[in-house]
């Protein structure tokens, strides 16, 4: 499978995947190898890195799987351990594991000692599909999302599909969500294929959609224009997710999961504001309910969730910006809603 | 007074300095101005701030002074100030303080929602002449100095010589031991002058001192090279200094009086190692010791010291790298020290 190049670096699949790591390491002088896991990739996927890597691991970090602990106090757990394990200016850290170990994890590694390298290796389809290309990285900040962080790239990024099988369907699914805003936002033939048939899993689909969300930020490293899209669905998405993470009474859920009824939303504002058709919005809609269950929202969760709104750290200036779509496959950016569109599209979700 | 021209951004003196932070403000369309003080800069220097400022400040932030608040915990609370008092992507930090508050400051800048500007304002000799080039910034971990960072430049640096006056003596002789040590490392001429005559506060020195370092980092932005000269003196200096703040028996040493004794037992070890004269080691010993307190060092302080210096982030592979003179005004680096010289250098310290 061809390697996408990014920035500065490649993201290799498969074979190819394990050929880069194994040279990189043997080419690079490095003073100590990092291997950063969570419980759940330290059982189900640390066997199988086991094989693909041809040296050895010098120590093994581990943190704890979860959102609630992408915090700066988990960062300051892992700055420690590389500093008692003798980390110098020279080690590499390893990242196995998903989109909230990839994110702390490389950033981490860019602010011990002023960066050190770093690899990721994302083990879920949202991190492969997601978290792979843009080299953000950071933690949270309370319920706020990714408010402390920077921008580095890793030396590599490393997709191997067989990770996938160590997930159960909840998580698969939501990393779906992403490819199919992929589709929504730059492709609308690739939207047609995978609302289709569904196939979680396609080496191929996983290089289409990691293409794709390269192909948008090589344009435009610094989110200044057209990488914004990447956004679509998220500006309501963030704030639902954030929502239900902090409120006992909700169901957590998953960023993908989030995202979906994100999408459904600014799709409806999408169609009210950018004439995105009443036919590709129904199609949006009955997509995304098929893989994913209606999240439930009362009156008190929908004015809750706006007053998150204006803290996305997308919002300059107190103004809420949103990505739409104004047919599947194009979207446009920095489109204001009024206020009174909001309940109207959450009737549509809840329709 | 003539601005220094960095990386990215330009180091502006006095009237020059007021003028270019006013401009600056008011070409940016900046959504909050954050001004950053600790208790001393908001008594001593925050009026002298408000008569150079043209602009209103949104929101005052306040931190405590000294080293022992160099730590993360710090940066959580500015993290959530910012995003409290609604901090977004286009809002500026400006940091007002010593090389505490600007490392800190640029580090909390540079990562909060990924990176906002920032500028600094040196008011202490120290950071006028040292922190206020390179673009280091970050926090301690423990009792290991800057351990956790990134490189990051400010919009621009401003310097005031007027701040100096609220300085008592003791801080400004800190910042007085990197100046010599600029002359020390690159410029004979410029040893010469100072040691002759001291003046703490001339703004033709301090302009002179911020263009040796700036000249040394402009060859070498990432520390591969020649740039490693101006840890003349920090290796030994930099566990002198830890060891003390966290030693409850030992007086606290500030940066330079700490470096100033590195200065001494590098010195000896370039006397020794790099053929830098007895003359000029003597005549580096009395400079110093005409300004600074000799330190109090029993053979457990040593051999404490000695500990510590394997943690220096400078050090690669475990191994200490030393910079040491081969005659005023000329360093070469990378050099390692035969283990039974670190006591003879301790023994003519003393002496």
């Amino acid at each position: 499978m061809e390697s996408v190049k990014s920035q500065s670096y490649e993201v290799h699949l498969d074979e190819l995947a394990k050929a880069a790591i194994n040279q990189h390491i043997a080419n690079k002088n490095y003073s100590k190898i990092f291997l950063l896991v969570d419980e759940n990739t330290k059982e189900h996927c640390l066997p199988i890195f086991k094989e693909i890597f041809d040296h050895s691991i010098d120590s093994l970090l581990e943190i704890k799987s979860g959102e609630e602990n992408k915090h700066i106090h988990t960062c300051l757990q892992l700055w420690e351990d590389l500093s008692n394990f003798d980390g110098d200016r020279k080690s590499i850290l390893i990242n196995l594991g998903g989109g909230v170990l990839t994110d702390m994890g490389g950033f981490v590694a860019s602010t011990f000692k002023r960066g050190i390298d770093f690899i990721n290796i994302p083990t879920t389809l949202l991190s492969m599909v997601d978290a792979s290309i843009g080299g953000k990285t950071g933690v949270d900040l309370g319920s706020l999302k990714n408010q402390v962080g920077v921008i580095n790239q890793p030396q590599m990024v490393l997709i191997f599909p067989k990770f996938l099988k160590t997930l159960d369907a909840r998580q698969t699914k939501s990393g779906y969500a992403e490819m199919l805003k992929h589709g929504l936002i730059r492709d609308k033939a690739y939207w047609e294929d995978i609302v289709a048939k569904a196939d979680f899993t396609d080496a191929a689909r996983i290089q289409k959609s990691i293409a794709i969300k390269n192909d948008v930020v090589l344009q435009d490293p610094t989110e200044q224009g057209v990488r914004k899209i990447l956004n679509f669905g998220h500006t309501l998405g963030h704030a639902i997710e954030s929502y239900c993470l902090d409120n006992p009474n909700k169901k957590t859920l998953l960023h993908g999961e989030a995202i979906a009824a994100g999408m459904i939303l600014e799709g409806y504002l999408s169609h009210e504001l950018r004439g995105l058709s009443k036919l590709a919005l129904d199609e949006i809609k009955k997509a995304f309910l098929t893989y994913f269950d209606k999240v439930e929202f009362t009156e008190d969760d929908i004015d809750a969730i706006l007053q998150l709104l204006k803290y996305d750290k997308k919002n300059s200036h107190g103004n809420v910006n949103f990505v739409l779509l104004q047919d599947i496959g194009n979207a446009a950016t920095d489109i204001k809603i009024p206020e009174e569109l909001f309940s109207k599209a959450f009737a549509y979700y809840k329709e």
